[in-house]
């Protein structure tokens, strides 16, 4: 959603600032995934890009702002990054990006703390976290319903429930991790609920 | 664990002191179970007890000290609310719990809040959510053990891993819940992930 086609065929102010905010996202990309939420600084980051802590503002009133595009860039690399094999199935995409995430530690505590602060009424991300539920419960449900249509889904399981209930677990079990990463094995316990509630091929 | 004996046969300062204590945290309950974690303020915590944010702030030095000591009555709320029949099961205690917390949706707020922000290294909240989630994770791993003992646990279920997960799935479930409380039942999905591991009697 960050990636909106930028300067080109455009010239003036207005393609200038978006260049100018990719590159104050991408800068504090790489500061808070090494940092985390409180370890980076808004300071940190501007002292990257070369501008002012008053400068950077102006882009992104709050550092809530710019967390919340650093999150959006988060989604843009994890799918960059490496691209899905094209017969991968949903089990499969699940505990790939699962374990993906566990490479970046910093960006998981970010998201987690984010999405749970975001709850405050007038929080910036607010509307970011309703919209990004609502979409991942809509794309898990239709894998379900798919899966259903194939008779691989277990008789009984409710699509829309799993796809709510997976999205629950991967975030509980993130947060578990974070406080005890030698104690929790978030790409096991996911890959459990998918072998409760997919059945086996044939 | 905030319910150590105060006064009985002690007196002077320190039962005085722990008296207060207990006060303002019944004081900050009522308050941020009916205002959550961003309306709730020190100020009107300080208006309820009578006594000035200055001296309130002597006994919790931050706004999170004293959230987390809320946490800590809710749970003693939680258990004397309504005391569990002598014959429930583990799955029974889940649901029953699980519905209750829907009842005070400030108070499931603010521990997705301050469990999530306790993450960041220095929080006061840190040791507190360690050791809680190490917490529920022996005691429903007991649990699921005490299942598998008597043939109920499915078969190739693994008990720590299926606590740990439905720790997971609960918190996560709560935290969609308060995004949208319409499109998420918490107790429903909850229902669901037990039906699965655990078989039914006999």
């Amino acid at each position: 959603m960050t990636n909106a086609p930028t300067g080109v065929g455009r010239r003036g102010p207005y393609a200038k600032s978006t260049e100018r905010r990719r590159t104050i996202i991408d800068a504090a990309y790489a500061v808070f995934v090494a940092r985390g939420y409180q370890g980076g600084s808004l300071q940190e980051v501007a002292d990257v890009v070369g501008m002012s802590q008053t400068s950077l503002l102006h882009y992104f009133p709050t550092k809530s702002h710019l967390l919340l595009a650093v999150l959006n860039r988060r989604d843009t690399v994890a799918r960059d990054g490496s691209p899905p094999p094209a017969d991968e199935s949903m089990a499969e995409s699940v505990l790939r990006q699962a374990a993906f995430n566990e490479t970046y530690p910093g960006m998981a505590e970010l998201y987690a703390i984010l999405s749970a602060e975001s709850l405050t009424a007038e929080h910036p991300g607010r509307e970011f976290f309703i919209d990004r539920f609502t979409s991942l419960r809509t794309t898990y449900a239709a894998g379900f319903v798919e899966l259903a249509a194939r008779g691989r889904l277990r008789p009984g399981v409710d699509p829309v429930r799993a796809a709510t209930s997976l999205v629950a677990l991967w975030d509980g079990l993130q947060l578990q991790w974070l406080y005890a990463p030698g104690e929790v094995d978030v790409v096991a316990a996911l890959g459990d609920y998918l072998d409760l509630v997919v059945l086996p091929e044939g």
